[in-house]
């Protein structure tokens, strides 16, 4: 009896987790990867080994056809079946050496390093409570109709829209958002301008793969959100922030000398303050990115629930240079995971951004698109937005009101016009990330304000969000912030 | 009566596209932008203006109240509405200036300009006809069931998928395509290692940007799909081609001394070529690989429609250094509009990967994840993959056999033992390029070999797809070939 024969009695059982001739399979692998069994030995016939091992012989042909496609073992007619002998010793040492642990791997990029490092909030995702931000109200999003147009798209339209690759985005969904922005944004815009992409967070990382080099210089907000620092990050970008004080970013601080490429700014609201880009602020924006020959992203993540009145113009409607990027989402109108955003880019920028789309990932998901567009098309679109409008505005103000009759020592409502989350500074000195974190203890959410910020001249307060919240949710947690505030 | 309200009756009409209180707020903000009505005029009164054009009281103050929002105007108590005063003259000549003609912007980044570059083959989408490639036979796949499976979860589970942000990717979807791999491939791997994206090609430029920097140089086959040009240009990367022989990548003109930080081969088969790479030569890339200290990306988008017996090991699966990482996709399997793939990656590396995931695009589409996993959980993943590789298999061999019956004389077709796309080399001299243009101008899509090559040495044929084509189309298309063949 040969040696692989008698280890395979003694030494190989079927697993439970696998089929039979899968288990057979990755043993004698093994056995010829460690050199166990050498080139050129014979493999006991198929009737032998089925007898011995107490499987069907059918088992243990489906196990050597496997070997043999792998190249391990080789069939010689009328002579049986051998361990390969194009396996020379050479490489089945190299098999063995491949498995031993000194193995050197080069250390990770210098981008991924930094992207480690980037501040970012813990997602709350599924279990998101009262104030977690960025969270809509989705009990009261439509699902079924979400779902029935969904549903009706793949039973009308499933095989083209399963082969659809336009790179820019569905056709009929660029139409409804160019139609949206020049109604409530003054903005004045081509479908074609537009390419749908996966969330605000790939419009901006597109933007930044195709407009920077490693080493620009680049001016944001200071504070901002943190996605914004991951896509500079990436882009091995230098990130030059400048303060916000009641009217949005203060460009005072920039020379002439600075060499700018590009603005990141969000002149709808600032994440966290709140604070929007005052008209004036926003000429003398358009006029210092002219001097500077840079480009304007302008990031509207959350132009749309503004209570105060209608949307403000977006820098991009007020733009005659052709020098304003802008990128919107849906994230906050639908819901975060339908991962759908777009860009409004210059006509000469489009083909250059389709093309970074269609490296980067081929297209966004089309069958969202579709049915996105039906949304539009059918008017849920705007009726959800409406109602969500009025909901959020009725929440705001209940919270608001709240705490300035109720915390009124402790915290001071900044202004703001919209949005989904409200950001209150502490009237006393207070450290608000470990206030927060005793917070987060007793199952309230709220972040702390000043990690949002690069520079040392930090605010210290809580950014709240209370627009996927009830009256009842809001004050629970209320009452636990009065709570600690007063310990 | 004033300037203001005599252009308005003279020149300014509601249109038919937007509501008459948009309309007139345009018009409005255009007169201040321009500098035609000048800050500090009054605005007539409300009624007086619905009045003069005819239109209703509620109307005009609607497109009053958006410009006060703007800060354009400014409402004075018991004076009136006046053109904003902080608007001062240079605010308004930047508005002016802005819409001039002699903006500069900068270049884009030498990284899109590469990206312009990277040849592309049109696609085909929405019109494939034989014998465009990467088309499965979407006329087979169970949409009414992937539409009941999607819809199913949006009705049982919206509001928790629709705040879903699990940057790996769904958790049921990782483990089943953890125990596909184990079963499919022989692949080792935890759902933990699994990192799912948004197809393949971000897979690789995920992988791309996590482990290389500009200037690295990189490793590929020659031919290779033009995909993976793209994310070597996004990276700014260096691209060495090694040229594919009968038994995959040569790795022979390769030395010692050149600086490999990655290879980014397609073990399963090349691309457009088919041919699979060796167990020898599997052995030595890793033992190569490990002599450089580089990584190895296994581009495995082609694995699972293998003919000639079950699929290969995969590369990952021998590896013991931790130094490949597996890059699959379901575009092939399911349909490419479905935009979902997975890394498999080294333990050390998977936060890394999780991070730069977040910044890139957040996190692929969940609801479809979800539908997936239920896809594999009710058995129609392997049913349909089943069904698939016996339907290819069978239009495969129809197509070769007409070929070698009828072209015998001019198509030599490259063996290969799997895929959805055959590769036939020209007999005779011939330009692959203006024949297959030829073809497209009468209906038959077939891709040129040459432009597949980096190198000099080109090989001149045609990549021809057969899997979404029935013996009908195919006929019909090959008797087009057969004709401008014998022209």
């Amino acid at each position: 009896m040969g040696i692989l024969l008698s280890r395979l009695i003694h030494d190989w059982k079927p697993t439970a987790t696998r089929p039979v001739y899968k288990s057979l399979y990755q043993y004698l692998r093994e056995c010829i990867h460690s050199g166990e069994v050498v080139a050129g030995s014979i493999i006991p016939a198929s009737r032998k080994l089925a007898v011995a091992l107490s499987i069907s012989r059918n088992t243990v042909n489906q196990a050597i056809e496997m070997l043999v496609s792998d190249g391990l073992l080789e069939s010689r007619p009328g002579a049986g079946t051998f361990v390969s002998s194009g396996l020379d010793e050479t490489v089945l040492k190299n098999a063995r050496l491949i498995q031993e642990q000194d193995a050197k791997t080069p250390a990770i990029s210098h981008r991924a390093t930094e992207w480690l490092n980037v501040h970012r909030s813990k997602k709350v995702g599924l279990n998101a409570k009262a104030f977690a931000p960025g969270k809509p109200a989705l009990d009261r999003f439509p699902f079924d109709i979400w779902a029935r147009l969904l549903s009706r798209r793949w039973r009308l339209s499933g095989p083209s829209l399963a082969m659809a690759e336009d790179v820019k985005g569905y056709d009929l969904l660029r139409q409804h958002i160019a139609r949206h922005l020049q109604a409530s944004r003054g903005g004045q815009c081509d479908p074609d301008q537009i390419i749908i992409t996966s969330g605000a967070q790939q419009g901006l990382d597109i933007i930044a793969r195709v407009l920077w080099e490693e080493g620009d210089v680049i001016v944001t907000d200071d504070p901002s959100f943190p996605g914004i620092s991951g896509v500079l990050s990436g882009a091995g970008v230098r990130q030059l922030t400048l303060p916000i004080d009641d009217e949005g970013i203060c460009l005072e601080g920039l020379e002439q000398d600075h060499k700018i490429k590009s603005f990141l700014v969000t002149p709808s609201r600032n994440y966290p303050l709140g604070v929007s880009l005052s008209l004036a602020r926003r000429m003398e924006l358009l006029k210092t990115a002219r001097a500077h020959e840079a480009w304007v992203v302008e990031d509207d993540f959350d132009c749309d629930f503004r209570f105060d009145g209608p949307p403000l113009s977006s820098l991009q409607s007020v733009d005659g240079d052709g020098r304003v990027i802008y990128v919107g989402t849906f994230s906050r109108i639908l819901f975060p995971a339908l991962r759908l955003g777009f860009i409004v880019a210059p006509k000469q920028l489009v083909p250059t951004f389709e093309a970074a789309k269609s490296f980067m990932d081929g297209h966004a998901s089309i069958v969202h698109q579709a049915a996105l567009a039906d949304f539009f098309e059918e008017g849920y679109f705007h009726s959800h937005l409406r109602r969500m409008k009025k909901l959020y505005q009725t929440r705001r103000a209940f919270l608001v009101d709240w705490i300035s009759r109720d915390l009124n020592d402790d915290l001071y409502v900044m202004p703001s016009d919209g949005g989904l989350h409200i950001c209150v500074l502490f009237k006393q000195q207070r450290n608000d990330v470990t206030f927060a974190q005793k917070l987060a203890e007793n199952g309230v959410i709220v972040r702390p304000l000043s990690p949002f910020y690069k520079r040392e001249k930090k605010k210290f307060g809580l950014v709240m969000g209370f627009a996927g919240y009830d009256e009842e949710e809001l004050v629970k947690a209320l009452v636990i912030v009065k709570k600690y505030l007063n310990l």
